[in-house]
């Protein structure tokens, strides 16, 4: 039997190389006759910089940049020197978990620092950027990183806007693209996205910019301004940026790149999966375990997890997720055979006890998906 | 495919019927064509007077007894009017579970009230009496059950000890047994225990007084007064009641009844299960899926799930364990092919991040066991 182990990260606990370590562990201790092959994947989201500089034989580098919130902090990016390729997190530089506990200013937050690694990246001489945007604690429509390489930006009268913020967005006129970093005009850069939602529209700014912390009226002015520097997008460069699908990750910066620098906005998942050759040792799997630390309905929608579900049930074979944690009235999951919580002990018994049936049921229930695919899947019991 | 669902009762959560009706549930809510057989078990523990009276017919009564710290209480008991069968929880009466969140008093706790049942049940004219030992607060030797049904302890010169306390076992001298309650000399007494600890020695009271809270000074007192007790029942009746096997259960009432009463001591997950019909039950079955808030390696101790993993395991069928709760480093679990906890969430974040790692492990390990067995096992994919 061989069984494809491809889990993503667990976010703030295990890399997903770790984690598809110990399942494989778990595996070959049991009595199992099998062969376990083990592809660890990531979809854009946070811990994506590790899988990718493994699949792309790139090294960690680590450079000094401006954080969300203005403060100086170590972001990590990768590099592969003879391929002159980088791979840069935005959530390294930019993201919502270097802000720990400390509030949300959507207003103020900036991806500045992602583009000094960008600078970075030309400055050794890049032909290739990779830039994965999950994780993202900015709605800035990608000004901070366009500031940071070299863009400037105008306003009325010709007046330069310095550091320009989100909450400056409306002021903006045109770009001066001229003083730019060297290297920009030459070099590829392939946006990895994480969501699909585009930059304007039902599911554009008014969905995304409230998950990162934006009030009622926040929200309002920032749809505005990015409604507006779209524009200035259209007029200046003839590029339509409110409905590209992925505009909306980061905060709009997948959008701005795209429309000012010419980038490719790509579904992160499926790049890392092709990069991971998961197509290839999927057709070799019997059975397919994926990973993460909640597994719910969104998983469906481009996360690493959802697009090896789908993949894997395409393909016919057997589909098991394990997930830190699972809702107690979650029975079914959109091309999942199985989905078991790994969770081994509740903290508050006053719930567990008043989940027990819940659980009971559940966990009866995803025995009984498990043990009708298998029989309905004979192949699967034939020893490799 | 034949499904034996055999649960526990969750203690303090769920009946043994309702976990046996949520495990069913979520099997018949799967697409798994099954047949699913529901026999809920019990092992003199917590829950066990619910699954017997069902099984023996019987109907739930209620009388009012002394408590184990002596208030007044009202507790159950089951009663079959046309076999004149009565059967009795201890718990009910004396169990740990009455005195909630105040503290165990081993010196002074009393099994008075279990008495007052078995006294009700002699004057409805009981022919026979079951009686459940698991979950008892006492360790008195029988001494209260004893006092209820009209035992007289005498003292030095014959003075009568009155409403005997555990502290004053070593007190007694002889036992009157001239007028006990009527019926009790032709009433068959059939103790079902829950371990089969004996009175005394290494396994004995040093072992059972420590975990209904006795201190190290009156586990010594304890395990003196008890062996006092047993001389003098050897002298008076000429029964050996220190090393019985099941003597130790719920503080030496086992040994007591045993000893005074000729009561039979037998294991009640055993008869329980003879009452449920498992053996028949089981024949037919291609899985036996059995549950308890905790399975861990004191399970297989005369435990329900793991008596009924045991007669499993023997038949050759598959057995899966659900727990409320697992230890995270608890892999392997004795005639148990596959153990989940059925735990949905975790409470402490923390923890739960801690585990991870092990917890994919043991989840992986486990869905491993139960392929391997599946494998092993290609019955159970014959359609039913």
């Amino acid at each position: 039997m061989n069984i494809l182990v491809s889990p993503n990260a667990f976010k703030g606990t295990l890399s997903a190389r770790k984690a598809a370590a110990a399942i494989r562990a778990g595996l070959m201790k049991s009595e199992l006759d099998c062969k376990c092959t083990v592809l660890p994947i990531a979809d854009g989201g946070d811990g994506s910089l590790e899988v990718i500089t493994e699949y792309l034989d790139a090294e960690i580098r680590q450079q000094q940049v401006k954080g969300p919130a203005g403060r100086t902090i170590r972001a990590k990016y990768g590099w592969n020197e003879q391929e002159k390729t980088a791979i840069i997190e935005l959530a390294e530089a930019s993201g919502i978990r270097l802000l720990k506990n400390r509030p949300l200013n959507p207003m103020k937050a900036t991806t500045y620092g992602t583009g000094q690694l960008m600078k970075e990246a030309l400055d050794l001489g890049a032909k290739k950027l990779y830039l994965t945007l999950g994780g993202s604690a900015t709605i800035d429509g990608a000004l901070g990183i366009l500031d940071a390489l070299g863009v400037v930006f105008l306003g009325q009268d010709q007046i330069v806007i310095s550091n320009p913020l989100p909450s400056d967005m409306y002021l903006i006129r045109e770009l001066d693209v001229s003083a730019v970093a060297p290297g920009l005009r030459d070099v590829e850069i392939h946006v990895l996205c994480d969501v699909n939602n585009p930059l304007l529209g039902e599911t554009g700014a008014r969905v995304f910019a409230p998950q990162k912390g934006a009030t009622e009226a926040e929200v309002i002015r920032l749809e505005k301004g990015l409604t507006h520097l779209a524009g200035v997008i259209r007029r200046q460069f003839g590029v339509e940026t409110g409905a590209v699908a992925h505009g909306g990750a980061a905060g709009g910066v997948a959008a701005g790149l795209y429309g000012i620098l010419g980038a490719t906005l790509t579904d992160g998942a499926s790049q890392i999966l092709q990069w991971a050759g998961f197509q290839d040792a999927l057709k070799r799997a019997d059975i397919v375990i994926t990973a993460e630390g909640q597994i719910d309905e969104q998983t469906a929608y481009g996360k690493g997890p959802g697009v090896v579900a789908r993949l894997s049930r395409e393909a016919g074979k057997i589909t098991i997720g394990l997930s830190g944690f699972v809702r107690a009235n979650d029975l079914q999951f959109k091309n999942f055979d199985m989905v078991l919580p790994v969770t081994n002990a509740s903290g508050e018994l006053s719930i567990a006890f008043a989940n027990t049936a819940k659980n009971l049921r559940r966990t009866a229930f995803q025995l009984g998906q498990l043990l009708h695919v298998l029989r309905k899947n004979p192949r699967w019991l034939e020893t490799s």
